[in-house]
């Protein structure tokens, strides 16, 4: 089957459908979180496991920053290691996400181990730096366009956990809002990228494709969330417990 | 914290019990299968998926075979691969576990493809291989051990599958007769290797971690398979749909 040349209009509105499909805000789990129908234990695990993923962020970026030919792209990529790892400052997105980890009860060190993140959180996150490590840049670049529909998540996130939990503070959420300014921008940059550098009807299908690869990343996370937490019999050995 | 040195045989035991502990012939989902309780779509979901690991084993022997130093260890490894990957004289392994899936309804061309199958299950399958790829060839072979416990769950598996599901035949379960007797022949090669050269405190213990990973790549597979065939509404976008 040959895939017809797109206009870099067109490509985007393809890429805007597979988040409207495919991005994990469709995922029960987000929904029961946000429903206020998650327990603690359920809210620790999430944080726990997240952390994996946030803590990868900069170290898959590095890979996408030793790929880019020019300074200005460079530079633009190291923006995203400045926001995920903090400098003099400012604490970094890692760090913020520590501080929900803490307000949720749970030891620091103990998080920053990993040892009680489910191992389906570490496959998902291991194939995802090897996406980016190996895959062309072009791909690399545009299995970050999640982002495009991360602001949206946020907000129902944000307002929903605030409602329904008495244990979330709009302190502890410190995490989302430099997000939902950081975002937009690194998001506009990819898109752009993106929509300049595929220029054959293949590199448009392989761009569709990192990013339908990049939602079944975030969907697996919570598949797996959603599964280990909601009985008892169903928590792989060696996974965090909640009290 | 200090770990002891163990005698090869304790290091035997402490192995033996990772499996008791952690193989995913404990996982909810086998006692499902064997128990009757499955529906011939999960079923089927679990053999196209099962497939996709089915299809890597070759391809992680040839990463162990590509490292081990000397023809013996090689030709040992190498037996491996036509175990899976047949001779003039047999088909191999792959192409039985074809017969399985053919025989379940499933399209020979459609299964090959991987399409239809979990993103779990590819991360998990995916991360096998790396780990086999990029660790010392110690660890490698160590985690082929869940060798060990194969012969037991196959057991169950098709004794309890001729048992409760009419669409299961003697002949579509042809894969698992002859790896009754490959699997304690690798076992047995494996198990003495890892005793033989985990010479130090931190190999033994790094050899143990590497059953343990082994273990979670199958359990986290069965975790995957448990929650998005259990309801209609857990089936991530793209996935194999059962009719």
């Amino acid at each position: 089957m040959n895939n017809p040349f797109m206009t870099p209009d067109e490509l985007e509105q393809a890429l805007r459908k597979i988040g409207a499909e495919r991005y994990h805000r469709n995922h029960p789990f987000h929904h029961a979180m946000t429903d206020g129908k998650l327990t603690k234990g359920q809210i620790q695990a999430w944080a726990l496991n997240r952390y994996c993923y946030q803590a990868a962020i900069p170290i898959k970026d590095a890979y996408i920053l030793a790929r880019m030919p020019t300074i200005e792209g460079r530079k633009e990529w190291r923006r995203r290691i400045v926001d995920h790892d903090g400098d003099e400052k400012s604490a970094g997105g890692i760090e913020r996400w520590l501080k929900l980890t803490t307000s949720l009860g749970l030891e620091r060190e103990y998080v920053i181990s990993m040892e009680g993140a489910l191992p389906i959180t570490r496959f998902s996150v291991e194939s995802y730096i090897n996406y980016v490590r190996e895959k062309p840049l072009l791909l690399a670049i545009a299995s970050s366009l999640t982002e495009l529909f991360s602001p949206d998540i946020i907000s129902s996130r944000v307002e929903g956990m605030l409602k329904h939990y008495d244990f979330i503070t709009q302190e502890s959420l410190a995490y989302f809002t430099p997000r939902l300014t950081q975002a937009p921008k690194d998001s506009a940059f990819a898109l752009d990228y993106v929509k300049k550098h595929a220029i054959t009807a293949d590199q448009q299908q392989a761009v569709l494709s990192a990013l339908r690869f990049k939602c079944d990343v975030l969907w697996s996370m919570l598949d797996a969330l959603d599964y280990s937490y909601s009985t008892p019999s169903h928590l792989p050995p060696g996974a965090f417990v909640p009290r």
